[in-house]
C-alpha cells in the first residue's frame, strides 16, 4: 500500500461542546413506559449546538437517540444507551454509541464518520458540566488525515459559566465553520 | 503481518438501489410527538427492498429507524438521523448511521458489516430519486477483500424512470442474489 | 509507524452469556403499531446480564434496543434490527447493530469500543439458547491488544440447561470483573 493508502494510528484529540440553548424543542422525553419514575421503555430524541473547544465557532449539531436503561435513585440519576451523530458542517459527520449517565462522566464508541472523518475509528470522552445543557466532549481519534486547525482552537476548560461567543452565538460569517449544520 | 491479515485499504464502489414497493408495511409513522407537523419525538422505523445497481438481481432488504430531528419548511423537507443496515443475504451485512434530509443527498457513515463485510469501514452517498420510494446509494467501503463480480455490476444511472427488472421484482433464482435476504 | 501504533490484524474470540433474570423490568415491548401481531412500529428497549463464557464470573449488562422489522408467522417467530451495547466494567464497551431473528442464529456487526475495546472491529455471532432468556454470542474481534485471560475463560458450550455460578449471580468479589457494570 502507498503512504496515501495508509490507515493514519496517531490519536488526535478533538474537543467540542455541545450546548441545548432551549430552542430547538429538544430533548423531547417520551414517557413511552407509562411510568412515574423514568424507565425502560422511555425514549430521548434530541439535537443540540456544538461549538468548538474555545467557544468562538459555531460548528453544527449533535442528533440522535437515548434509550432509557435504568433510574439509579441512588445516584439520583438515569443509565441511556446514547446513539447519535455529530455534525461538523463541510467538515462532515461523526457517529458515536455509549452510555450517557447523569451522574458521571464515561467514554463512548466512535463507530464511523463522514468528510474528513471518513473511516474513522475511537473513542470519545463525555463531561457534564450543566445538567442537561452544557457537555463538553473529548474525541480521540484514529484513521484520518491530521485535523484542520479550525476545529484544533485552544480548549476553554469545562467549567458551569462557559457561554459560545455571542459572535458564534449568532452564527456570524467569522464565527461559524464551512456551512455549519443546523 | 502477512498480506493475509492486512487491512485493504482501496476504496471499493459499491451501487445499490432501495425501493419501496409498498408492501412491507413500511415505513412505520410514529407521531409520538403528538404535534401535526413532523416534529422531534417522531419516530419511523422502516425496510424496504435492495437492488443490485444494474436492477437485475434482488439482493434483500434495509432495515432499521429514522429519528425526526427538524422539519425545515424553507426546504419543505425534514431532518432525520438514520440508523439502518443494508443485509444482501448469504453476502452479509453493512450497518450505516447518518443524516437523512428528505430534500438533498447526504453521506452516512459505514459503521460495520458482516460476512463479506466483516471489518468495513467508509462512507456511502444516498441519493433520493422519488421521495420516499426510490434511493440510489454509492458505497465507498475499505477494508474489505475484492467484492464479488455479481453486486459490481454496471449500474443504471438513477432517474425517477428506474424500475427493478421483473425477474428480479418477482424474486426467480436466477434473478436474485444466494439467500437473498427478505 | 511503530509496533505500539499499528492496529493489531489479529482475530480474537471472545464468549459470553447473556441473561435475562427478569429482574431488570425487561424488555419493554412497545407496541407503537398499535396492531395485534407484532408488526413494523414496534420498539424493544433492552438490558440483560452478561456473564463470562465459563459463567463463572458477572461481567456487566447489555443496553439498546431492537427495531421490530417484520413478523415471520412461517417461520413462528420475527426479524428485528438489534442496536445496542455489551459492557464489561472497567475493561470498556463493544457497539453492534444487525438482525435477531428470533428463529435462527444470526451475525451482528461490530461498531466500536471503548477502554480495551478501543478502535475494535469485528462481529459477531448470536446463537438463542432459551428464547428469549439466554443467548450466547462469539466476538470475532480485530484491532485490539491481547484481551485479559479473565475474559478468555474456557466456555461451557451452550445449553437450555446452563446457569451463572450462584456467586456470579449473586456479584461476590471473586465472581465478578472489575466494577462490573449494572
Amino acid at each position: 500500500a502507498s503512504s496515501d493508502d495508509a490507515r493514519p494510528a496517531k490519536v488526535q484529540e478533538l474537543c467540542v461542546y455541545e450546548i441545548n440553548e432551549r430552542d430547538r424543542g429538544s430533548p423531547a422525553y417520551l414517557r413511552l413506559s407509562k411510568k412515574e419514575v423514568n424507565s425502560l421503555g422511555d425514549l430521548v430524541p434530541f439535537s443540540n449546538k456544538l461549538y468548538t473547544g474555545d467557544l468562538k465557532k459555531r460548528i453544527g449539531i449533535t442528533a440522535g437517540i437515548c434509550v432509557l436503561i435504568e433510574n439509579k435513585p441512588e445516584m439520583k440519576g438515569d443509565r441511556y444507551e446514547a446513539i447519535y451523530s455529530f455534525y461538523f458542517g463541510d467538515y462532515g459527520q461523526i457517529a458515536v454509541q455509549g452510555s450517557y449517565l447523569t451522574y458521571e462522566d464515561t467514554y463512548l464508541a466512535v463507530t464511523g464518520g463522514t468528510g474528513i472523518f471518513e473511516g474513522v475509528s475511537g473513542q470519545v470522552k463525555l463531561q457534564q458540566i450543566v445538567f442537561p445543557f452544557k457537555l463538553f466532549y473529548t474525541f480521540y481519534l484514529k484513521g484520518i488525515k491530521d485535523l484542520p486547525e479550525e476545529l484544533l482552537s485552544n480548549r476553554v476548560d469545562p467549567s458551569p459559566a462557559v457561554e459560545p461567543h455571542p459572535d458564534a452565538k449568532a452564527c456570524h460569517p467569522h464565527a461559524v465553520v464551512p456551512n455549519y449544520t443546523n
